[in-house]
């Protein structure tokens, strides 16, 4: 996998900006942004599963009913989420930005987040979205300000983009997210936009969105709490000139293994920046039964407190593994389950057939203080594996969430 | 209800013990309780859900096969779970403790709790049994010696007694549970011992334990952990001497009314002593389509890692309640529900079929910073109600759970 710079922007023909439009009292925080494609593309987005939905994914699933899209905007700040008026608010801030990019306002990605159940006004859409598309430009640095105009209660920059090719034309995948808590699936993406260059039927991008949404951003928990604003949204504009991918041939396997590698990365960026978190956990689940049984055992355990808490305090405290795979809901044999945590600093066994075994607490703890901790569960019962991302809870996430609105 | 002393040794017949044993290091804290009834009486038990058992569960569900016990043992500290020879010393117990009463190995309940997978020792039983039996009294001192025999992170006393007629009889039904962490439905008890001296059928017994259990001990959660050891037993040793329960007439439902009233009391004192909390979260549910669909409302918001945070930091954040409602899978019409916060200090309104309402946020404040708070969620759906127990999440749960095992 080629990594480049320029998130969204890497992709030829979009542009990007992120600006203070006065959602929020901080003035130094951006809280509206902005991503444009030069031509119209194919265009496909998954949502919350959460019955409560933002009034922006109204919109959003609505004007993408014919599959095509043109620009994204969305502010951070207020969710627009049980508003008796949001779902107006969503369709006049289209119609906003529709106008002054002379596109139709059905071409248009809406989206929102933030807190719930207060009013949002459509002023600041109003006073802003003019500058808002005057500073639009194609450099990493607007890009990266149109991170800032999403972000919420993140503390790091969840950007990426690829490089490969297709028919010897040079592609681009590029894609930037947010969130850090309120994050389970499904979805669990809270809101991530992603862009591309290359071209592909709107049937087969939904179909790459949704397959790859699956292995990744649904396999990531930060606390058990899913949005009521999760989308993730991609526009293929097609200016990397390759011939459409319009069925599942080598092509299409190409993308979608780089689009898999783009999502993958910035979930595990979400877990990584959970709320307070100080360490990302990955949960890999080997030779279950099923695929649904290895995904049902590694959520379980990226999930259960008990053992988010023992991992911030490097707590090599294995029984919590059992025992959340106990309530997991998989079909497992516990008395085959072998568990081992690795790091950086090492790999060590903790539990043999379901049962206790001796090891050094001292090497547990070298290994469990490090910020990436894999916790390996063989279920010895099959040929399916999963993983999950997570992270540790600590004093800081409940700092976060005390007083969160204030 | 008439309230009285003397928990599990109130009703006529039951004598309780605890005492230190060395199952922990800590020589201050008792760690091995026995409850023995006067004559062998009908007994019930309901047990945890998750996969991975605590030995002790496989002996007592053997031994209750018949439908009758005598006594109740239980160690803290170890809860003799994944450990290979784990029935074996389950089983070793009980047959020390027969011979000690002179009563059948099958007519014991045997439990632990503590650590997940620590080998666990019969010595500390051998050299104990004896010493505890010869302990054993009706005082109240010594059902409380009992309540702490098997305790764990507890930080309150969970002890309960009532007092109600049956035909002309005096009878009594006592009961006390440990429970901080590691606690939600499918069972959410830990260990609830009760006993009472009305005669009742085995089949009788059994039907109201697990009816009341589903509307108590169901519907509390702590962290969303379902514990490996939870196990809820009662024995009926009929001294109160009172005509046999064996159909579900009126006495049947005088008597399930009490067991309910105590079983209801001591999981609010679970949920209340949560692990780190410092707010009881009573969650009631009005109005909906189904009993199920209420209860998957309550248990949703008790459950809410960021409602429970939020309530730490008493802030009236209804978004959450609405976004863990609308993540519940319960069947409600959003746009009809009403949601209120109450508390000694008053009840305040903050929405309104679904959406945000004009609220005082210092009036709100005043009511959240109360250690007992009632969510108060009117669906407006259908006819019926339920009630879940939970606690906030605060900084000392993720203390305490960073390290348990040290």
């Amino acid at each position: 996998m080629k990594y480049i710079d320029g998130g969204v922007c890497a992709p030829v023909g979009f542009k990007a900006n992120g600006m203070y439009a006065g959602f929020r009292k901080n003035k130094n925080k951006k809280d509206l942004s902005l991503i444009v494609s030069e031509k119209k593309g194919t265009a496909a987005s998954c949502y919350t599963s959460n019955l409560v939905k933002g009034a922006p994914i109204y919109v959003t699933k609505d004007n993408l009913v014919d599959g095509y899209a043109q620009a994204i905007i969305c502010n951070s700040g207020n969710a627009n989420t049980c508003n008796a008026d949001g779902v107006d608010i969503a369709s006049k801030t289209c119609e906003l930005l529709a106008k002054e990019l002379n596109i139709s306002s059905k071409d248009i990605i809406v989206a929102s987040t933030g807190v719930i159940g207060q009013p949002l006004s459509i002023e600041p859409f109003k006073n802003n979205i003019s500058t808002l598309v005057s500073g639009l430009d194609s450099t990493l640095e607007k890009a990266r300000d149109a991170f800032y105009g999403i972000m919420t209660t993140d503390t790091t920059e969840k950007q990426i983009a690829l490089e490969f090719m297709l028919d010897g034309k040079v592609c681009h995948i590029g894609g930037m997210c947010k969130g850090s808590g309120m994050i389970h699936p499904q979805m669990a993406t809270m809101l991530c936009f992603i862009t591309t260059d290359v071209a592909i039927t709107s049937s087969m991008l939904d179909k790459a969105l949704h397959e790859a949404v699956d292995d990744t951003f649904n396999m990531v928990s930060v606390d058990g709490d899913t949005s009521t604003n999760d989308m993730v949204s991609i526009i293929a504009n097609g200016m990397a000139l390759n011939k459409e991918i319009n069925s599942q041939d080598d092509n299409y396997k190409v993308f979608y293994n780089h689009l898999y590698e783009v999502m993958k990365e910035l979930a595990k960026k979400i877990a990584k920046d959970g709320e307070g978190a100080t360490k990302l956990l990955n949960c890999i689940v080997k030779n279950a039964k099923t695929k649904n049984d290895a995904k049902l055992v590694a959520k379980a355990v990226i999930c259960s407190s008990l053992f988010k808490a023992a991992m911030f305090g490097a707590d090599a405290n294995w029984g919590r593994v059992l025992c959340a795979i106990g309530y997991s809901k998989a079909n497992v044999d516990i008395n085959k389950i072998d568990v081992s945590f690795s790091s950086i600093k090492g790999s060590i066994d903790v539990c043999s057939k379901g049962s206790s075994i001796d090891f050094s607490e001292e090497k547990a703890k070298e290994i469990l203080l490090m910020d990436e901790i894999d916790i390996n569960i063989d279920l010895h019962d099959g040929l399916f594996d999963a993983v999950a991302y997570g992270c540790d809870l600590t004093y800081d996430y409940v700092k976060i969430n005390g007083d969160y609105r204030s």
